[in-house]
């Protein structure tokens, strides 16, 4: 059976942190699905729907990578796409608390759904999708941490 | 006299975490004052009465437990109610660092307050009010993270 | 040449924790350019400009330290006003793994940019500008937290 | 019933930080045992009966503080003492994580063994058994550390 | 090609904790190769010969664990084997921290070998290694900590 | 009046790490003393003089950085050459909880003694000098984690 892993998050934006994560995931998955987190309430900096297609257009050789969307609960998502892995990338100890709570509320919801985590590579670990936005709002130069051009 | 502890919070929701550390305290003071602060500023996603309600239906049968809300200063609350203690739990290394910050203002704030520290079970570590209320806002199935029914 | 070091933040308010840092690091460079850094669409509990007077009246005496607002990215003020040093307080693990990424992002930004930290002295290590701002708003007493009378 | 608690500790020495656990605590609890743990195999720097005498000078005036020595797990000499918690200091996150599994385990070993925490006030909170030792194997002055004279 | 995580550790002793992580793994990885590491200058506390086989006792249903022992450095024997994964537990931020400096060096040695990682289950995150041979050495009951009958 | 900084540890070896921290503090201090904690008492792995001149090879063409070893007390090794400031760098929380302790016992056995913090870089923040012992003891190359030739 095909090994699916989802990569949730809300991507505000997608950061080279977060494709170094799935690129070396592709080696253990067989196909990984990033699903961008949204809620009609809450307002992003970055349009979900311009997200998706930055993010679809990084990864458009790559045909075990999926790129989507959803508004329920990640666990009901995962459970509806077959994914029994949930992907995580940990850069330092505030994410590692942060992520095991969330890890066990999913697998408490979703019996099995287990979350694998890779620890983002040193290069990319300063990087935040919050000090991106940051940046860019003051007119920064934010190329060198996205993967695609805004 | 009496030892009465203050456990105070935002409780929305109190969570079975809050319940385990209340539980196990009852074996060091003589009362316990779970305490509800609000704020007539900040919007609450569980009302604060309903929450006081649902806090007291759980320890009913606790002569020695009493349930509260109030919108002074922590260390205000707990000198008005002859409370030397504060008690409160601790899940990991992100609570630690927070607490240990309000801790000593309280302590400065009234001298002698006291703050207790229980390490929440293992088997309730990662419930936080927070993400019960991501859950029930997905209308997902919080009931086996709290000790009363909603 | 002049050692300048700018120490940032948004210093709502400034507390004796940062005037700490500040008369420390006198020893170590020049000049010290203690700014205000605001964003007119966030809302601050105290005025910008009220603060800027306040941290002023403190230093008056000091000819080597400078009080400015800013309200560019922090990299681009340092390099306008030639600061090659940042200079930041640590106070506990959660600051260390915020300021990290901040600093690396900093220099990152502006090559060369320098972050110098300072651990907080032990008494002042719980006041953070967040607590203070809380008890203020309830009425508490906060003047043994602030170099300076509001 | 009388409640007693089991400060458990090499104390290799008892320090400052020791001795502000233990005066705090007395108002929790009706008596306090502080039982160094030794271990016939293990060496110490300074010995066991040394620093019990040294321990005990110090609360000579205290009819509700204990010092003994023991040897065994420390579940079980608070078995044997009829104390039905531990009471441990928590300085810093490196403590925390490391407080945590043991108070998990002795828990587990003695059903009902309930580790209290306070946390070490913050003038106390950089002193270590550890430094000591090395302070004092140079020939530095340690008496500011420690609550008795060498 | 079939995927092969290496699952490293003195393991002494191999404990539930370990027993969970692999369990777990075996959904991820094709085979699951768990390597005693040892060193004839350093003393063990359990022989390795003996965990070897205790180990085994625990995994004999499984065609796709297999338990061996090593004494070289990981990254070499990893290679020599064919994993292409590391398999590690986390527990807490300590375990993070050290695990981190661990994975970067054997990705840097062995190009390629990408560390996996995994949350201990909480029920099991406070069982250590240390502790069980501190338990045990005071002749007290550590059958509740280990898959295997000593 | 020169600005000194001892740079201290046990450079056990000296890792390219400690020289990204000693280059990076070359532009905030006059001069840097490199010194060499021993103890004749404590077995190292690469003996005391032959680290002494590794590290004086790297920084021959440096007239304003110093190589020495010193067996007193830090803090007495700092005031006899007039070092107000020590200089550590952090890599993580552990380092941040281990240096705080230790720079809060420097300023008190020598008042006004100062330590200076830099974060390493992240591509050397996985490189401990534990780490390379580990690897070259194992016959492995860490010609790339030290600065100099062995």
């Amino acid at each position: 059976m095909k090994k699916i892993a989802l990569f949730p998050g809300s991507f505000d934006p997608f950061t080279k942190g977060h494709e170094d994560i799935v690129l070396r995931a592709l080696n253990i998955f067989d196909e990984i699905v990033i699903a961008i987190g949204y809620n009609s309430q809450k307002k992003r900096y970055f349009e979900t729907d311009f997200m998706l297609e930055k993010i679809s257009s990084c990864f458009a050789n790559y045909g075990n990578i999926k790129v989507d969307k959803y508004t329920e609960l990640t666990a009901i998502y995962a459970h509806n796409h077959n994914a029994k892995y949930l992907l995580r990338g940990l850069r330092n100890t505030t994410d590692f608390e942060y992520e095991n709570t969330i890890a066990m509320v999913n697998k408490d919801l979703y019996n099995g759904l287990e979350t694998v985590f890779l620890i983002t590579s040193p290069k990319f670990a300063f990087i935040s999708s919050t000090i991106i936005r940051e940046v860019h709002s003051y007119g920064g130069d934010v190329s060198r941490y996205i993967p695609y051009q805004l």
